[in-house]
């Protein structure tokens, strides 16, 4: 078990693309639950189940297993809630940090959300100058509300 | 990926009992949906999380892996819906067969279920004398609705 903390900003500029190679993501949800996730995740054909505690705030418990790939294929086929989520993350070094910009596509396609991973909620970062707003706290950009209100449905998208 | 066709049968006597050793187990359930069920399941000290496609019926798809004890001892205690299942499961040869009976503990204490695992839906097999009513189709026996609405709150107990 893991506990993560984590930041998420919106992008203030491209300033960050094209320095390195994303990472195809595709996920669906078992449970997008208030109090428990249970996502399946394919990332570069390596898949996984992975259960976090809450999807609130800067804190969640999260457990991960790597499962096999043609399991995960079916469950996001014919077992996950719709809409599937689809993303290519790019993980950005930054000021001797690693920066996670998820660029989405599908339903959420548009919209971009950068990340960052801290080990205590006080640690102290330089924000990069393409980071911009921060919406860590905006229940919009969960990932299980990605899927429920999809940011292609959104009225005031990139505000 | 497995598919699983199971039949369910109440009681006529403790025929059954002191054959056999029986498995203690401990799960609960992440989700407890309609579609999608995620339960951890602790048995003899092994963990696993189980994914099914349905709980309806004979038919289900089933996909389980091993899981790390202590995680899933923590998210029993902490992240699965209440109450939790406990029961010990007793495996009585038959005819050649596996006969599976569940004794509940708990909130669920004075049910007792036989189910047996068939290779096809019109597979026929010997009933043991211990065996009472078929419930396979009766949505109380699901362990999902067995957590929901346990035992010792219904009116018709046994019947």
């Amino acid at each position: 078990m893991g506990v993560e903390i984590e930041r998420k900003f919106l992008l203030a500029n491209d300033g960050w693309k094209n320095r390195v190679k994303g990472d195809t993501i595709r996920q669906g949800y078992l449970s997008a639950d208030h109090d428990r996730v249970v996502r399946i995740r394919v990332m570069n054909q390596q898949a996984f189940v992975t259960i976090k505690s809450s999807t609130d705030g800067l804190f969640r418990n999260e457990w991960e297993y790597p499962i096999p790939l043609e399991d995960a294929q079916e469950m996001l086929e014919n077992l996950c809630v719709r809409p599937l989520i689809e993303k290519v993350r790019y993980r950005i070094p930054h000021d001797g940090m690693i920066w996670e910009v998820d660029e989405f596509f599908g339903e959420n396609a548009g919209l971009v959300i950068a990340e960052i991973e801290l080990e205590a909620v006080d640690q102290t970062f330089d924000l990069p100058d393409w980071v911009g707003r921060e919406v860590t706290e905006d229940p919009h950009y969960y990932n299980t509300n990605l899927m429920r209100n999809p940011y292609q449905a959104w009225s005031d998208k990139g505000k």
